[in-house]
């Protein structure tokens, strides 16, 4: 068994070993830029570690797990775009480094990029993985549209923003894990469970970054906090304010969700923060999490490999539910 | 043995079972709206009929044909957006009839149903043809950046511009043909012979549309005449007037160059289209297409299958030779 610490190596060692120095410039370049950003990489982990449980040589799932990689910085590419954001990790973004027309066709170059890796997974479950693989890419477009949907609505229902987020977040730790698990030769029952895991501890990651992003320390979270809040994002916790506040709350909420203007966005970030202490909303927040990530462990004792086996899923899990950033 | 006229009957029939009323409709409403747009279908036309060399049935090929026409379809989609292209097929564009956000998702979800069609290549021959797929793919992403790169350099050479177009158009028929072949059970050397046939014919297609854009007839044409010159696309005549140009001639080019004031527009279209004539590069690009044309004959002759089983094939080139539109 490899640890985390050994598998996330094997990852980076890897992925450096992929040359975008190619031609034309232009299409190739921005892509090495993105890739050497970093970030966790814990998706192409989760395939390894997955793979990792049925056998002890990871390669085999290299390329999988990079493929998966690649598409989920390509999401993040366009996914900048259509936010206009403009800086990551603490880096300008690739349309601003760029410009929009290169961030869209080396998108579109890293996405096939994606496939090409993906195509490299054995033989002898390519089909299964492929599949697994555009299905999740499809469904995480589907979710990224329902984002974008929920930003003109105002009555976006709690179980609706939960549909958002599997889509958007969790599907792609499912196939992961699932990815890793058919490499490795594990039974399609043993891989549906370690899909479940990764379903729910998507779901619950994310419901941790909601909260970060109200309760977060700024100094650990990289990322200001409040940002949600001063964009009116519809996140767990708003969406269960607008639906729990009454009377004098729901006037108070409303009127900071019309307030735009910059000088009054600390006043905004702590008013809002205490209607949600004061509507419960975090608590409901937290419940939820640790609701799914007690679904995600029970998911995980399903899986039929030894236990000592599943630890490092374990600690994993457990620390993405700990995490300040 | 099936006529063109056959396969695109069949090619339109698959493709309208196609549903793309699917949630969310914001992501998939403009996939079903550049599907209906029409077009002329040749490439999944060229898959079939590839097949069709080897084996009656065709019905295998089906859903490799419509994923390379769904992606061909996407690349016209995030490509109008790169060129702030408001029309296209005399309706409005998927960014100017929703928006530019819309019409990138919704892109990269077509993608991915592309390659979910190609995944249902049979299985025989799933790898390789995924594999083609995925390399003409990244070739069309590079053919488009060369082609944005040209827009800002003046010295681009008549080679340059062949392997761009080579890239952004050749390489596409000669996937579709080579998908069909493989499928239908050609062996490596016919497959690549009608890959090769395909490449020739795509390179002799972008020149007649270099020409139609200036001599067409602007009826059947259905765009207007002198658009490349207007916007000082290098195009292949463009390319060979600035090198053959000399003393008042490329005084007078240049002139025209600058000039893109909208009161000279059709000043400039005569004025330039005269040049072409008296430089003779109008006859050096149809010397150009009909080399073209001609290898691709002679590529297609050495596929090893009985004479009259190509005449469909060879009936639609000639077509794509001497087409108005």
């Amino acid at each position: 068994m490899k640890t985390f610490n050994e598998i996330t190596q094997i990852v980076t060692t890897e992925l450096e070993k992929v040359s975008w120095e190619k031609e034309p410039k232009g299409l190739y370049a921005p892509i090495g830029y993105v890739l050497s950003m970093g970030g966790k990489r814990i998706r192409p982990a989760l395939t390894l570690m997955a793979c990792n449980l049925y056998q002890e040589d990871v390669l085999p799932a290299v390329n999988t797990a990079l493929g998966i990689e690649i598409f989920h910085n390509f999401t993040l590419l366009h996914d900048d775009i259509m936010d206009r954001a403009d800086v990551r990790r603490g880096k300008p973004t690739v349309h601003k480094k760029w410009n929009d027309n290169t961030a869209i066709l080396s998108g579109d170059v890293m996405q096939i990029a994606a496939y090409q890796f993906i195509a490299q997974t054995p033989a002898n479950c390519l089909k299964p993985v492929l599949d697994l693989f555009s299905q999740t890419a499809a469904e995480i477009c589907e979710g990224q549209q329902y984002d974008v949907d929920f930003e003109t609505r105002n009555d976006v229902k709690a179980e609706e923003y939960l549909e958002m987020i599997r889509l958007k977040t969790a599907v792609l730790l499912g196939c992961s894990l699932k990815s890793g698990a058919l490499i490795g030769g594990a039974g399609e029952e043993d891989a549906q469970n370690l899909y479940d895991f990764g379903i729910h501890i998507g779901l619950a990651f994310q419901l941790k970054d909601d909260l970060l992003d109200v309760y977060g320390d700024e100094a650990t979270f990289g990322k200001k906090i409040g940002g949600d809040i001063l964009c009116n994002k519809k996140t767990y916790l708003l969406i269960h304010a607008l639906e729990l506040a009454q009377g004098e709350d729901a006037e108070e909420l409303q009127k900071w969700l019309n307030t735009n203007d910059e000088s009054s966005q600390n006043q905004k970030i702590s008013a809002v923060t205490e209607l949600y202490n004061k509507l419960g909303v975090k608590t409901i927040c937290e419940d939820k999490m640790s609701d799914f990530y007690t679904k995600a462990i029970a998911n995980l004792e399903k899986v039929a490999v030894s236990d000592n086996k599943k630890q490092e899923l374990r600690k994993l899990a457990a620390n993405l539910m700990s995490r300040n950033d």
